[in-house]
């Protein structure tokens, strides 16, 4: 039976049995068991989460860079430079995930003693999604904050064509009582991932996602392969957080920006992409006094409490659906979308590794 | 003649003598002579941008809530607390303006001795445009940050009424051969004061400015005097930011949040209003190794330099319009609108300061 039969039937994986294939994938081209672990981590949570577009969809991708050269398995992350609450960090055309968790956790050492640390990356790759990063930081009581550059597909106001990338940037707050706030975008009006899901199902898209060849609005997802470029954000906001997001990511790191920066999904994979990211940490535990997480409490608790539209659908803060999703998760296992089992199989066809699907995690009575 | 008049004949008033009307009306409630002078500076360079809801349009309102109290005309900003690469300062309920810009000066002395540096303000007030803080840090070679919380006028995804303020972001990049990079935006869909012009002009609205006090969209204007809410910009990103900027605003400085601040333009002007804000500054010269400021003008050349959908207009970086206005407006004074006129005919009605407009300055040939 195929991983896409299985899928189909409702089979479910467990998040521990997915992250060990996803080791043991990752060491089979030669990654070191740390940097494994940690890169299968980040994209089984991020799965967990329910973010199926950066999870373990994206390991064929990486194996595929990794087997050709484009990643380098043997890279390890070097503080180049650094001041007393800075950093620069090279990736060493490793895997960007890597350098990110590492990055993240000299940001972190800074801000204890320093109250805020910055820590910028180069020579970096694609690292799934930038929440994890910021997620490390609230885990221990930080603000974190990570956001990266990535090639152009995303049109400015009065362009033609795409100039800046989808830019993502995430935060995440510590909280009291409540798991942390994570919050996690593309600075495009849309990902990318939804136009290419309405081209493979054959459905128009809104006006305010893409635009044609000639700049102008269109409803054809189609287009999107034919030279169109995404949207940016409510237009000039959401332009004005890609260019600092740019300008944080490749000229603050060194690493390369906009159409230079190499194409981690389509582009030669014998060639490092040299993508950039920038990692902030602070410690609003101490700056705050030691209200903080409180009070981020009592902030979640007031919008919770908000008075919704419709009384069936309470007021959120991001990444309440993540939680539900990964609270779910660790008990039930993940049922992975089609595309993502396709990306798992080939996977397996280069590895060797198998994915083992289950039939007999019911879900725990609660 | 009446500064309406004034106006409607195109009379121009000169920067320096805006200012010093400016300071002298200040001056006239108490106000020292270098706080004074900071905020006609902030005031005048807002209107010089051609940010015209953000100047002197609101001395009126400082002057008023420095008559009554809520604002403390003799308050001077306290840095409470500090750590190497952070602040909290405590702006005694005096002119918000002052203490923002006083931390951005201590957050740039932090980021030129370690990298980054962070100032949260608590007890503060309306501050005018964030930018202008910003933008002080990218006139000594930093990165600037600037963000504060404001009384509730914003929905959220899902909330039938407001939650959270039109809390602003600003940042300034620093650029070897082009004047800043200056975004200063609102997280709302659109900035209240265009709601107002709206119900001022009998016009409707786009659907994606307003909900009404069910919680749906709205075409009319007035609703947002009946209890209606402004929509966050992009929907859960301009939510997520904004909620963002009331933690790094609110909590991390022990100012009030949400719907304890006190609303400085509407509110009891005897009370201080609690607003909270923060500063960051980076110093991405030294980070980077040097390049920073040139390599973001190389980004400034790339977005000008693209192919833009209308030959006629080309494509811009965030300030590049208020650049130009600010250069205008220094060779050929201001001709202001006039609800600001208004605004201005209000301060010498409770000062006696007058503000002299002239007819004889014709634009600099060029």
């Amino acid at each position: 039976m195929s991983l896409g039969q299985q899928a189909a039937s409702g089979r479910r994986i467990r998040l521990e049995s997915l992250t060990g294939s996803t080791v043991a994938a990752l060491r089979s081209l030669d990654v070191d068991e740390r940097s494994a672990g940690f890169v299968a981590d980040v994209l089984v949570t991020t799965d967990a989460w329910g973010v199926h577009t950066h999870g373990v969809k994206n390991l064929f991708g990486y194996l595929r860079r990794l087997g050709a050269g484009g990643i380098d398995a043997a890279a390890r992350p070097r503080l180049e430079r650094r001041g007393s609450a800075w950093g620069v960090v090279d990736a060493g055309s490793g895997l960007g995930h890597v350098a990110a968790g590492d990055a993240m956790r000299h940001a972190m050492d800074m801000a204890k003693e320093h109250g805020i640390g910055i820590v910028a990356v180069r020579n970096s790759g694609h690292f799934g999604a930038a929440g994890y990063f910021a997620w490390m930081a609230a885990q221990e009581g930080l603000v974190g904050l990570c956001m990266s550059n990535d090639v152009p597909t995303v049109a400015a106001p009065r362009s033609r064509a795409a100039v800046l990338g989808s830019n993502p940037i995430a935060y995440s707050l510590p909280a009291a009582r409540h798991r942390p706030v994570l919050f996690d975008i593309s600075t495009a009006a849309v990902a990318g991932g939804k136009v290419y899901q309405a081209i493979a199902r054959g459905e128009t898209i809104p006006s305010t996602w893409l635009l044609d060849r000639t700049g102008h609005a269109t409803t054809d997802p189609a287009v999107f392969l034919e030279g169109g470029a995404l949207q940016p954000a409510a237009g000039h906001k959401g332009y004005g957080f890609a260019l600092l997001i740019e300008a944080l990511s490749g000229p603050l790191s060194g690493a390369s920006m906009t159409s230079t920066i190499g194409n981690w999904m389509w582009g030669d994979a014998t060639v490092a992409t040299d993508h950039g990211a920038a990692f902030i940490a602070i410690d609003a535990g101490t700056i705050s006094g030691g209200g903080f997480a409180d009070r981020v409490s009592d902030l979640i608790d007031e919008m919770n409490g908000a008075e919704p539209t419709d009384a069936s659908a309470p007021v959120l803060v991001p990444g309440e659906l993540e939680w539900s999703s990964y609270e779910r998760s660790m008990t039930e296992g993940l049922v992975l979308p089609a595309d993502v089992l396709e990306n798992l199989e080939r996977a397996t066809e280069m590895t060797g590794v198998e994915f083992l699907f289950e039939t007999d995690l019911s879900p725990e009575e609660s």
